[in-house]
């Protein structure tokens, strides 16, 4: 079972009002793999960097499965560059730096051996790049997700609904799910997108959880389902949280090709799992220290968060 | 088993995007005791209005079990009227016109047979008046429930933390609680107000839900819980979800005698059908319509909205 991802793979410098962080490993396609790879070992990576990347990074990936041919290295140039500083409610964040580099004209090639995958994560990027790799694809993968964000919208909205039409499951959170659709229940807002091409729909709240849509190929009939946020003391990092939510699902479901409504529900605890982990440190650093016991203990966690039972 | 309410019965103006309602019944006292009567049918209402209140209001309330002993009934003087309007989002609005009338100055009295009361629930009033009525109880209730508001945050610190410290369950929302302790973390702030007296702290989200916070008083260990709101097609008027979210928990609370953590997660669930149902009309009109099958069909869409199964 392959997963194909696509996205940056970046550096970012960070400050929370825990502390900072320069020049750190970054980048969606990063989060992605590395949050996936605890469920599925045969990761695809498509991504350019230059030639400032840590090979230690790189060795990490190729050591947790991740195939990365399909990661273009630059010579003389430098890696995707983001810096930003988050408000003290975490829930908001200034950019202060955006570098292109090597993103600037990438154009993704896919291995021969990628383009049969069963499996294609589109992490957020220009609408026409995730385009391009689909264009590439030799035959139709069971599950394409995409992630992606308010600038396309602003700024490549009939290139990004070209790519919408193509995909069956959408990540997107709850104020771009209102913008792309211009209703404010996110009720309307999903009714809306699911007549746009996916018929899953995952809306990301942030520390208020996530939302799963599901259209009913059949009848039409709309499924939902709210997966929690873990209420934690400390978000040391909320970088990479909304990416390693959506690596957790799609390596699920690669690695239980299942894509039932229970079986999607699952997925989408596991994502909010890894994503309550990756909050808990710097950059990538907890994604790379976890072992199947934690997860499957904080899996435990979120069951007990929500679960009660029914008159005795 | 009664259930002792305090708080406002009132007149509010009211527009959101769905329309207006002119000097229609609200009060924080009215929507607690309409949503507790539907699980509890020995409610005592203290509270007072002036001779303008619509006497069908009171018959209802009559005959649905209220018993208005404690209902001060101020001759030529004119009903506590609120009016606002609220935002898009329905999640921010903008006060228009307080007109306090006969809240004023509002000296409750408890009737003697309200004075033994098992369960209290002080709706959000000043904290003085609140004080005010634990004092004439005669015996400690099994458990006192109070809600507040930042206002009396802003201009009663004092006198509200002297009531705080007597209670047993604190409803505030998530502003409030940050506001409270100075802590933005949910957790972090729950702790500190597991500190100030209540063993028992429910922190109000609205459209995110409700989280519960219960301190074990053998192990202080903390237990946390968490009830979504249901995503809704349409919020046609938020006025008094948290007073009928309230309402449900303490009035579920009451009729079962049970504050074990158990029974504390269904009552969360109660209080968060009863506020679903709250919003889908203006003022208290769908909460005089109910039966108790739409309550349970209600509380098993709260059941299959957060329940997954683990692997098979």
């Amino acid at each position: 079972m392959s997963l194909l991802v696509v996205g940056t793979v970046a550096f970012d410098s960070i400050e929370t009002p825990y502390g900072q962080a320069e020049q750190v490993v970054g980048g969606a396609a990063t989060y992605i793999s590395l949050a996936a790879s605890y469920f599925t070992s045969h990761i695809q990576l498509v991504s350019v960097i230059g030639d400032d990347f840590p090979e230690a990074t790189l060795a990490d990936l190729t050591k947790r499965g991740v195939d990365l041919q399909g990661l273009q290295v630059k010579k003389g140039e430098k890696s995707f560059y983001w810096s930003g500083k988050y408000h003290s409610d975490m829930n908001s964040r200034d950019t202060l730096v955006t570098d292109l580099n090597v993103l600037a004209d990438f154009d993704p090639v896919l291995p021969e051996s990628y383009r049969n995958a069963e499996y294609v994560m589109l992490g957020n990027l220009t609408p026409a790049v995730q385009r391009r790799v689909l264009d590439q694809l030799t035959s139709r993968p069971d599950l394409i997700a995409m992630d992606t964000m308010n600038f396309w919208m602003d700024h490549a909205l009939g290139e990004l609904l070209e790519v919408i039409k193509r995909v069956d499951l959408l990540t997107i959170n709850d104020e771009e799910a209102r913008q792309l659709t211009g209703e404010y229940s996110l009720v309307k807002a999903a009714g809306h997108i699911l007549n746009m091409g996916p018929h899953i729909l995952v809306i990301k709240k942030g520390e208020h959880g996530a939302l799963l849509f599901l259209k009913d190929r059949d009848d039409q009939e709309i499924h939902i389902f709210y997966a929690p946020a873990m209420p934690l003391m400390d978000v040391f990092d909320p970088t990479g949280a909304g990416d390693t939510f959506a690596g957790g699902m799609v390596g699920y479901l690669a690695q239980t090709r299942d894509l039932s409504f229970a079986n999607l529900k699952r997925a989408l605890i596991y994502g909010s799992a890894m994503a309550s982990f990756c909050v808990e440190k710097f950059s990538i650093d907890r994604l790379t220290e976890l072992d199947v016991p934690q997860i499957l203990q904080r899996i435990e966690k979120f069951r007990a968060l929500v679960h009660f039972d029914r008159e005795e």
